[in-house]
């Protein structure tokens, strides 16, 4: 195991907030920091701002022009060996003469996976890997998912009230969380690479499912540009065709993708007639290049999703409010007969969103 | 306004932490600390423990002794005026000679409220009231309520999974919470007077509802040894005499008391024959002393408390699990036909237990 300096750690800190910068903005690409150091002094900087355009290490290769002889990279991932939109950065590295290149993790891509680094050594630069690399990890949880298993990352959305109601029994929902937690949610559609929702949650809200720069809160819009804003792909399933034209889902910027027998997209069905879930993800990896996908749906898609073992993370909105049992419920019905058989969550986070609480949590899903 | 300087600060929040060793042991007298200080050097210190022993005021001055003449009293509650088990404090303070008095609040008992520091005054000594008010207050938040309304101060227990099941449509229910939440659980009944359930509630988990000393957190055992344990009242509604002598509820330590009119309380009905809760919260103070009640029961009694506007505290266990909205839920049916009936939360504190959520809510009740 490499040992590293208090300058390394202080640097790949460094560039991974760099990093942070890009998370509105790189996908389906990672998100990448990139710090050059000539001794102690900083002599480049950068990070991947958007797929097609040059990754950190070329921002900071250029500004660190001729002090890059001899210096050393700190990388959040392992620099790419391939001809993609832009020329490998790792031949990058190697043309600039630096000295030593420090990556927090190796790159989950099968098209790297090494290779990077295994170039940067042929060259003779040393390579240390490793440093901070839980950190590096996430940045880029959907990116490594979706390079390390096929599917996509799945965020799944849900809010209620504190005792689990979504709705009164009569559907009235209309607002349960604040706008405090409406312009979270706005910030973590942002993130996203495609929203699935479904017809039934389009139409009854009349939802357009976008990003509305001006519903940002502003310490994301003091990162993201207006003129920047990415629309995230809206992917409804609309099996019985129910999606009027006259909807504001389609009269606001972006793309959507009908799933449906006679949508954009159609779905593989299985033996009971419904849509083939796991299919669904991997084709949204496979034909629209989606890493990480945010689901806001009702309480029928997320049970699916969630009985499927097809969520990596949820995220739920409770207000602090009781609206009874006859109300409708946060997931819907599973029909459990024994305690072991509940669906165990472990809590990552939990914080108060205006008046709303807001939890974050994974599923233990159990072995089969 | 009176100017306090650091020292009275410090000395009154030593007063306040020494009042909070109290907590478990003085119901239903209210939490006091008091700190004697000559010059900058403390003299004296102390807290009240237990109904019948001595105020905090006497255990100080008696550590004092002769260096209590000319030096300052802290006091987080008013000295009382009046012969009760023990001599007035106030008579004591004089008595000592004490030059000045600095009092957290003015006491709200009736039989006090104001006569202390007035007997203080008269007897030529400076007093100030108000230093470190709001913490002083929440010492005693039911000893407040009950003197300044005559009602208890309710808190309502209740523990759900994170969609707002209590338990499996089978009624299962054993664990949702865990050992850590129940272990929580139990210091917050060791707080209070008494016990608030209902027949089913103790017959369906054969509960004992007591406090037990080995269950309690060790930092909870650690100011509270177990031979001062101290059980509150467990009043159960029980008016179909359903309880019978073998339940665990009877073997166990501590008073019962049965609502029914067979029982030892026999209850005001409403118009429509059911218990009038909030005749017998007073009741419960009038007749048995209790200051703070503590509620532990099912969805219905849970809900005619709230919607009835009689609960000050919510407190919510909410693991991290989904039940599927087939199970039992958290509150009854309200019968809400428009968002604006829904009952609304104030959230006060927001904390991880173990691996649950543990949310204090305050009840926002609307005007009628």
């Amino acid at each position: 195991m490499a040992q590293f300096s208090t300058q390394d750690y202080a640097m790949m800190l460094r560039a991974i907030k760099l990093a942070q910068r890009g998370i509105y903005t790189t996908a389906p690409n990672p998100n990448v920091g990139c710090v050059i150091t000539n001794g102690e002094e900083i002599v480049g900087e950068g990070f991947h701002a958007r797929a097609g355009e040059p990754h950190a290490e070329v921002h900071a290769l250029r500004m660190a022009g001729d002090k890059a002889q001899g210096a050393t990279a700190y990388v959040t991932l392992e620099p790419c060996s391939h001809y993609g939109r832009t020329p490998p950065c790792a031949e990058g590295l190697i043309k600039a003469k630096v000295a030593k290149v420090i990556c927090a993790m190796q790159d989950p891509n099968p098209q790297v996976a090494g290779r990077g680094i295994q170039m940067l050594r042929d060259a003779g630069i040393e390579v240390q890997v490793g440093l901070l690399e839980a950190d590096a990890r996430a940045l880029n949880p959907a990116f490594i998912k979706r390079m390390e298993s096929g599917n996509p990352y799945v965020q799944l959305k849900m809010a209620a009230s504190l005792d689990g109601q979504t709705a009164l029994a009569n559907g009235q929902s209309q607002w349960i969380t604040s706008p405090q937690a409406r312009q979270d949610v706005q910030s973590l559609r942002a993130k996203s690479g495609a929203i699935l929702s479904t017809s039934k949650t389009v139409i009854d809200d009349n939802a357009s499912l976008n990003v509305r720069w001006h519903d940002l809160p502003t310490s994301v819009q003091a990162i993201y540009p207006q003129e920047a804003l990415r629309q995230p792909l809206r992917v409804i399933l609309d099996r019985q065709n129910q999606l009027q034209d006259e909807l504001k889902l389609f009269s606001v910027e972006g793309e959507v993708v009908r799933v449906g027998e006679q949508g954009d997209l159609v779905p593989q069905l299985d033996a009971s007639g419904h849509i083939e879930l796991r299919h669904l993800l991997t084709t949204l990896v496979t034909e629209h290049n989606v890493n990480h996908l945010w689901v806001e749906a009702g309480a029928t898609l997320a049970s699916s999703l969630i009985k499927q073992g097809l969520v990596d993370e949820l995220v739920i909105y409770l207000a602090p409010k009781l609206m009874g049992s006859d109300g409708r419920g946060l997931v819907g019905a599973l029909g459990l007969t024994a305690m072991y058989q509940v669906i165990d969550l472990e809590i990552k986070e939990l914080k108060q969103v205006g008046p709303d609480i807001r939890i974050t949590a994974t599923p233990i899903y159990k072995e089969q």
